[in-house]
């Protein structure tokens, strides 16, 4: 197992769209229309705004389209402005046991690549499920070491995923895809302090447009290192206590990481989902006024407490990453969309003060997929509900149709005929003839 | 210390040219001397046009200039092509107390944001003394452990470095500079894997990229975690085993990490150097016939072996990193210049089989500037040498007048005329009134 990188490029380079299973296929078209809808719902925010105004003046031209966006830019700016506006809601998909958003990295370069060269439905598909992937994979392999030492995944996995998806595009040969994998192994980053700001977006931005750049890199001969990820000094051993290099390589081509990959109801940490179902569930089945609440006590998983502690805050972006605003919102509200995690409801008086009554408990013996809410109220009354799943998790899937609802949800700003239009081929990828079509269809008609 | 970031931000924010006093800045004079030249020796390496092939038609255009290049380019492009002419033939200047070079990814950014701003002599000198201290100030705060670990800390710190050059350029705020500062160390990365390969010069390129982005980003208002260095899942933290927060902070404005630059005399790992001096040292003395050596033993620190144990090489890049090669050249060819470490030379016959007969042992009780080396000669005769320190080391720097000789070495595309300016600008850089116009005495004319 001394030549991983190696073998896994051999494995991207030979593998055709014919030998993907039936059920992965379907699973990479509901990731991608969930992926163009977060895109969607992404594109106008205001780290969007930053990006263009910082980046654009030295990012010379380009007919290069980022999702949603009008700009024509260069296509390294298109990726990067594909990853902040697909993550930056954290609304988009994720692979719970790795915690890994794959989607992001990979589909932001393919679809920037796709805006200004000619690639099939077929073609992105299959460089898609390849670089979802390998990422994955890699990122299995170093989970939970890698990320509990603090690297964003996302961000570090996904310079690979992208190296992947567009060296696939490339055709790049074993050799330059071995190099292209080994380039965007030295160019991986993102650390998890970043949480809770606009930086973390840009992980997987930066991410897509360094695996863009690793691919283009290697196929004009540019050299690397040939053990990228296993090698004394690659990846793996740099970034990881624990590196699983079998978790890597075996039963490629017939296990695949997109079968566990999972759609978000809420525009948060996934940790903290199950603490808004279960609030959301307990205010209608008791009908509770959130100003009677005397106080709230969450029994968690300690990684909740690990990556969502976030109590004194006055962003949406911070409030993804807490667990007090999370139960907050789940009663008095009652919901958790884009609307949710804004900056006025974070700092709004009532929804404020209801975070400061909320604890939170870590407890080795609840799993991430779980919580138990007791809430007391201001009467003596104490309501209580433990829930094992919340909605979204692989048990309790978001249908087809839950997923083209969200989509429809963050496309507001275009026609309904261009979100159908969107929506129908994704669903068809295989028999599309230009996905810049699709990139264009994302395009507000003004 | 728990705002080690914002202190240091800080720091660079308030502190002012007539702050730093005269030694420091003339040795900032000797670095960015030895920096061009480097730039101009590397400026038409195969590395160079692979990165313009590949990345030139998804860059857009610009006004931007790569140092001795002639294509006008976007200036993100432009700092990373200054990093790799600058560090491509592994010529450049080195703090030998933490093996970082921190001038190549400071001044390829600076250089390149000069190329199309009003930038004078005297801002630019400011900003890069600033940047090559404060990445040398955490870089030395992890080190050796995150060196030990696998980093390239030239690629991981230079993010850091390039993001306060060019943050003071954009005269940022203290709030923006901690943000620059945590963007940058959010896409701190670099592999050692990459050593002996072109990836390695890629790294100072990207990183000053990478800090070029962040400064931008954060004037513009782009939010990232406030403790990007110390934080829990800060760079230090998850970077390094060793994170000494007070390296960075103690005796800020007093104590500059320039005083202990380095300039080499051979294009090579600064570890192997002793072995070059010492080899071409027994030859003179002992009028050595490389064809008539039987066996050469080198008693070398484990560093050494560490870094520079490559013995089947086939390149040039790789007879850098090859603690063989350096023998071979330096009793073979007496000298070790760029025609040294050709592919030519490291494929030569001779030298090839001379690398064979070499040995390396590690020894812990050897310093890492010091080696002792044994050849035998097939008549019986045996030599000996025990070297302390090699030239270019600190005890033995090399004088304005040979890093002058080293600057016309590397710049033989250039008039006369060219050189001479570029050389007396550098010394009299507080009187320059814009950099741009050093940039454009770098181009060849045609």
């Amino acid at each position: 197992m001394s030549e991983v990188t190696s073998q896994i490029a051999h494995y991207v380079v030979r593998t055709s769209l014919e030998q993907i299973p039936l059920d992965v296929r379907k699973e990479a078209r509901r990731a991608l229309i969930n992926f163009i809808g977060c895109t969607l719902g992404g594109a106008d925010h205001e780290a969007m705004e930053i990006v263009l105004a910082a980046l654009g003046p030295v990012s010379g031209n380009g007919a290069a389209l980022a999702l949603g966006r009008i700009e024509p830019i260069n296509p390294l700016l298109a990726a990067l402005l594909n990853g902040v506006s697909s993550h930056v809601h954290d609304y988009d998909d994720t692979t719970p046991n790795n915690y890994i958003h794959a989607t992001s990295p990979v589909a932001s370069a393919l679809f920037s690549y796709s805006s200004v060269n000619n690639v099939t439905g077929a073609e992105f598909e299959l460089a898609f499920i390849l670089g979802f992937e390998v990422m994955s994979r890699v990122g299995s392999a170093m989970y939970p070491s890698h990320y509990d030492a603090g690297w964003h995944s996302t961000g570090t996995m996904g310079t690979i995923g992208a190296a992947v998806g567009i060296g696939k595009l490339l055709k790049l040969s074993p050799l330059q895809m071995t190099r292209a994998i080994g380039l965007a192994a030295t160019q991986s980053a993102g650390l998890r302090e970043m949480f809770g700001s606009m930086a973390k977006s840009f992980h997987p931005g930066r991410s897509a447009q360094s695996g863009y750049i690793a691919a283009l890199l290697s196929k004009e001969g540019f050299t690397t290192g040939m053990q990228g990820l296993e090698g004394a000094r690659g990846l793996m051993a740099v970034q990881s206590v624990k590196a699983d290099f079998s978790t890597i390589t075996d039963a490629l081509g017939d296990e695949f990481a997109l079968r566990g990959n999972t759609y978000k109801p809420f525009p948060c940490g996934l940790v903290i989902h199950p603490i808004i179902d279960a609030c959301i569930q307990l205010r209608e089945r008791y009908l509770i006024n959130p100003v009677n609440i005397g106080a709230v006590r969450l029994m968690v998983a300690p990684l909740v407490r690990d990556l969502c502690d976030k109590r004194n805050i006055t962003t949406g972006l911070e409030g993804k990453f807490s667990a007090y605003h999370a139960a907050a919102i789940g009663l008095s509200c009652g919901k958790a969309g884009l609307n949710e995690f804004t900056d006025a409801i974070v700092n709004d008086t009532q929804i404020s003060s209801l975070r400061k009554r909320v604890e939170a408990i870590a407890d080795n013996s609840i799993p991430e997929s779980c919580v138990k809410v007791e809430v007391d109220m201001i009467d003596g009354q104490r309501y209580f509900m433990a829930l094992d799943h919340a909605i979204g998790d692989l048990t309790r899937p978001l249908s087809d149709a839950q997923l083209e609802a969200k989509f429809r949800e963050q496309a507001g700003s275009l026609s309904v005929k261009q979100v159908d239009e969107l929506i129908k081929s994704c669903w068809e990828i295989e028999h599309e003839y230009n996905m810049g079509r699709l990139v264009r269809l994302t395009i507000p008609q003004t």
